[in-house]
């Protein structure tokens, strides 16, 4: 059997790419995407089997990127359903270049300048304000190609957050490991497939995922199904968010996440991303459709975005 | 009478310094604050009677830090309150040093580098793609940091992308105006004050605020009010936020947001920021006060963050 394609948000050795290891294995094809829509787009058109993007870190919140692709305002990814979820558990590291800082932390002083991600930085603040106060701060795209500009720098003396993965695969000294302010920091991914791809349907994510759980997390033995749900609410019957939500309620549906993001179809007409928890029992079958139906009478644009295994372990 | 003191979020020639004078006019002493903490401790200490910040983009959506610095989660700013809100029309233009484009569009080709803030990008993408594939972007603090840095240049090929207000504070030329997505691309700003101030509550927003409505919109009649309620869910009992949503409708106010972030108290555990809107009559009267009550019976760490006349005009 030719392997599963998986696309992950690249580049190689960024936190996306050891979420694609950890679910689909070494035996996968991972393809590194450059940006969210391209991961979309691969999906949509049938160029990968699957894909594993963030969607809310437990420190910083919600990717809004992802939200707004799954929102879809211009119907460009029809086809793109969740079909699972993976939670990796954020460990950030100083990374700098082999034998910079030999002597340790009482050298950080002569680094001039760090590289990270947006988020990283929010990740963190306590060891920036207590380490790094004040230092220039260049945003890059992910941590690992942070990790990659330190590697082929020659004469900067200067660092870079990201995970020891990012470090081995560009050869780069791990300073100083664990420096996240929170330590259980963690990231979840959404499991993108196509709903007509003939492939993801025969053999699904849950029959190839690698089931080891992540580190210092007990071992998952899911039960409960998750569903995210997007509507958007008519302009002049601002009361009817919470009747809709109440809909989940009577559908013995727990409300596990609201987000709400701009539709991009006029000002402040907002389209809404409802996540869902239940346990499947005889009579919760008919929940999900239920629910779409009684939510078509009262929103507008209502759409199922898809339903899967609860991967959440509480730490 | 000392005049006024309203922070707002710098450096000069910020949209929130446009919004700071839209609202406060010029008779007011507007003080730039580096960052949205820095607003708020001014707030808190009392160093100033108002302060300004974005919360919401009609485009981008919530404005991240804001929500985490109101649902504050270390008590850190306990006495301030929402008093007021302002709706400021965003446009942007392409700045350049004066001279450098004086044959106008033909010569975009010699830019080689662009500032704004990471907001700006996703609010001018088609000019960009369409203008500036492939560009050099350089993430700056505010769009009029960008304005400033590309005023001092003297041999880098730049441009920023700003408000006309930053190009005539910085001296830069207009290179083109109204480069953003939307036409009605609008922020929303929240007035902030200390609850225990005797000069603002003295002297309201309402009283001291210009009245003149932004261009382009219908005069502003404010009837209705806006209050916005933070709480969080007990994480034993998930069922409980359709509960909590719905004392809002039952009190007889109308759910217009309803933002979730991180508490940093736990991981996954949220804080909820949701704001309603009622119309004031006699049995509307003690609404606020009967959501709280029954907020408390269902909720964690429940607080009503401010009251203030809703100034949304539908454009």
């Amino acid at each position: 059997m030719e392997p599963l394609k998986v696309a992950f948000l690249g580049p190689a050795a960024s936190f996306s790419h050891q979420a694609a290891v950890e679910s689909f294995g070494s035996s996968a094809k991972l393809v590194p995407h450059v940006s969210f829509p391209d991961a979309f787009a691969a999906v949509q058109a049938d160029k990968v089997d699957y894909a594993i993007i963030p969607c809310e870190n437990s420190t910083n919140g919600s990717v809004v990127q992802t939200l707004d692709l799954l929102a879809d305002p211009s119907g460009l990814y029809s086809d793109v359903k969740v079909c699972g979820e993976h939670y990796l558990t954020v460990h950030h590291c100083l990374l700098t270049r082999k034998g910079l800082l030999s002597l340790g932390p009482q050298n950080y002083g002569s680094i001039t300048k760090l590289y990270t991600h947006p988020q990283a930085w929010g990740q963190c603040e306590d060891f920036l304000e207590r380490t790094f106060k004040g230092i220039e701060r260049q945003d890059v795209s992910s941590t690992s190609k942070g990790a990659e500009i330190v590697s082929k720098g020659t004469t900067e003396r200067s660092g870079a957050i990201a995970s020891r993965f990012a470090a081995e695969y560009h050869g780069l000294d791990v300073s100083e490991e664990n420096i996240e302010d929170k330590a259980n920091n963690t990231t979840r991914f959404l499991v993108l497939r196509n709903v007509n791809s003939g492939r993801t349907s025969r053999l699904s994510f849950e029959d190839v995922k690698v089931s080891s759980p992540a580190q210092g997390q007990a071992s998952v033995t899911p039960t409960a199904q998750k569903t995210l749900i997007s509507f958007m609410i008519r302009q002049d019957c601002p009361g009817v968010l919470a009747d809709a939500l109440l809909i989940f309620k009577n559908q013995g549906m727990n409300l596990t996440s609201i987000n709400s993001r701009p539709s991009q179809i006029r000002a402040w007409k907002y389209v809404f991303l409802v996540e869902g928890q239940y346990v499947p029992t005889n009579e919760s079958q008919g929940a999900v459709s239920g629910i779409i139906d009684a939510l078509q009478e009262v929103t507008e644009g209502c759409r199922h975005l898809g339903t899967w295994a609860d991967q959440f372990v509480s730490v």
